[in-house]
């Protein structure tokens, strides 16, 4: 008999508090602890610009706190060691991150790095990965944030992507200290967001959930259905908030969506993939194209490369996402993939290879690239049976558009 | 210009760790602290028919612990003093609740009243009602759960209702002390549910999600979509469940269904509404019918007398969740309430108040009851919007059926 497909066995717990909507920045003054000795993280001028430093100023005048900004995309392990002296230096004992993914997540690295009683802390970066309890971070500086920028989720997850430049390195970090106390949601800070950056935190967001959504269909209603809601939010909400950048409702859905994407709820009972998201990281590391062009640009070739094995999931997306009841399994596949290139194409999102600074002549590096993380960091095959090896890499570019 | 709808401004904040699979039970022993004294609580014998006790007992059987049993639905402030009383004699730390939602119900007030500085702990849910922080609870023993009938949610939420027999007093606690730290969900344990209790069950769960969703339209994409999924799942997954009831997929699906339905996350962001729970409450006060079945015979009237005001909802609920995309929002409203009511009876659960033991003869009562709530406990009126008034109670039953 065939076994039963349902839930993958699972542990649920995120106990990050959610302070969601418009003007709830002064909340800040009430949720850390009086006593505190703050450390201020972020990264350039925008949150100067928009108004949201002088909210974070105003809300934390009585507390004592420092600032420590200059955190970039991509955030870098060099730059973040210097706010782990100020931390050690000046006994911070909470850490504020205001900005968007990557100060949060650089400000997680600086958490545990604080508290790290070995010699180096990227250990637990990269060690860690190999099992090696002995790196495992064991304390950490409580971590709020205020969040401006909706796409990793970082706010209400437990892990970070940090770069060390020294070394080329850059590696993924979960670990359950790294959840943070409280992050503020306050969707008006999105107003202002350039163009580009809507675009790519609602293509990124949906690239979150097509890598947990998008796998085998082992009848998990929960998961799926929230899934589906998240995608066709994505689909209703992101033109709204294009036309008019100041429409609250579309901004405050788009903001939830991108948290709820990412913030382990629908990966819980699935299998998971991430496929997309390795190979369009080598894509970013080589070129320097943004995060979210990558993921749209490797999207169609995978889906085409592994559409046998996630075809009654794109079906089942076809049917609940795009309204399409007619047809074959195969059909509705098809569809899905056409229809999601559409979505991505009307937001002013390019699918191309071409886009992100790779023609066929970068396959082959690529390709290389991907391998080296199975000979170099032993890491597993990509996608979610860990059956993508590096020549299944040129096969998946050579399915993308150029 | 109109008030933009969307989202209200909230908190969100639930750290209850879930464990959920088949034979997950046995993880108890690495779940509750090595050196806990832990007292079990519990109803009838139905965990001791279905091998639950048992297999409770093995997983603990390094730890300390001792047993309270008896807990009756609709659970009683007296019965839970004997356990209060154990509770302080024997120094229990742990409070371990092994059942359905009334177990954990009343272990959750155990939990705090064993805290309780003042004299009568009653006093934490009945004075509180009026705001009083004096009795607001200030600590707990710390509780963890393992659920069997899947139903209430109280095992992800921090509620509890409570009935004190010698006053007839009934009321709802909740307060962040009360989430559960842990709660176990094996769906296998509900392999062996008398049918009525899976009917039951997927009810209650149903209008569960119906006092959250199906009221005022917001534009509140995350918890609308989430509340259609979850809806679709109980009106798929039910008649699985029945006609096999060792189909896991579908008992897995119910059962994560039935918590996610209550554990604040659809309730963030909308109105509430609860106006069919408290007309239910006192029909079950009065007969002794069981908890779902008064919602079910409740629900027709409420949404006739309401339709009005929750007329885009009820519409919404038509497109997305019984797939009616044609016609007006009345049409689809009444389209709505008729599936709803065909559903329902299509499990065996029937939809008239003489299966609850009301008839017209009956009205006057039931109104007078739910004015007493405004006279004697100063409760609001009932409904979303606060308005609904002894008077409009009859003409809710008027729109019942017999």
């Amino acid at each position: 008999m065939e076994q039963v497909k349902s839930y993958l066995n699972f542990t649920f717990y995120n106990p990050t508090k959610i302070i969601f909507g418009a003007k709830t920045i002064p909340q800040l003054r009430n949720l850390i602890p009086k006593e505190s000795k703050i450390l201020m993280t972020y990264g350039g001028g925008s949150i100067k610009k928009n108004g949201v430093y002088d909210q974070v100023k105003e809300a934390l005048k009585k507390h004592q706190f420092l600032e420590f900004s200059g955190i970039s995309p991509n955030p870098k392990y060099e730059h973040s060691m210097k706010a782990v002296e100020i931390c050690k230096k000046e006994n911070i004992d909470f850490l504020l991150a205001v900005g968007g993914g990557s100060v949060i997540d650089a400000t997680k690295f600086i958490s545990i790095a604080a508290k790290y009683e070995y010699e180096d802390p990227w250990d637990m970066v990269s060690k860690s990965f190999f099992g090696d309890s002995k790196y495992e971070p064991k304390a950490a500086i409580p971590i709020g944030t205020v969040i401006t920028l909706p796409a990793t989720a970082s706010e209400m997850n437990a892990g970070f992507v940090l770069s060390r430049e020294s070394t080329k390195q850059k590696y993924d970090k979960t670990h359950t200290l790294l959840y943070p106390k409280f992050s503020i949601l306050d969707p008006e800070t999105t107003y202002t967001l350039p163009k580009n950056q809507t675009i790519n935190g609602a293509v990124d967001t949906f690239i979150h959930i097509i890598e947990q959504y998008a796998t085998t269909n082992r009848n998990t209603r929960i998961p799926d259905r929230i899934a589906e809601g998240l995608l066709d939010i994505i689909i209703s909400e992101t033109p709204k908030a294009l036309e008019n950048p100041k429409d609250y409702s579309a901004r405050a859905n788009l903001m939830w969506s991108s948290t709820m994407a990412l913030n382990d709820l629908i990966a819980r009972g699935v299998e998971e993939d991430w496929a997309i998201h390795a190979i369009g990281h080598e894509i970013t590391a080589m070129t320097g194209a943004d995060h979210a062009k990558t993921l749209a640009a490797i999207l169609p070739g995978l889906w085409k490369y592994k559409k046998e094995q996630k075809k009654e999931k794109l079906a089942m997306m076809a049917e609940r996402v795009y309204g399409k009841k007619e047809g074959t399994d195969d059909e509705k596949a098809d569809f899905t993939i056409q229809k999601t290139i559409e979505f991505f194409n009307s937001i002013g999102m390019k699918t191309t290879l071409s886009s992100v600074g790779i023609g066929k002549e970068n396959f082959n590096e690529i390709s290389k690239r991907i391998n080296n993380r199975f000979t170099i960091l032993k890491a597993p095959p990509l996608g979610e049976n860990a059956d993508i090896y590096a020549k299944d890499i040129i096969k998946i570019l050579e399915l993308c558009n150029l």
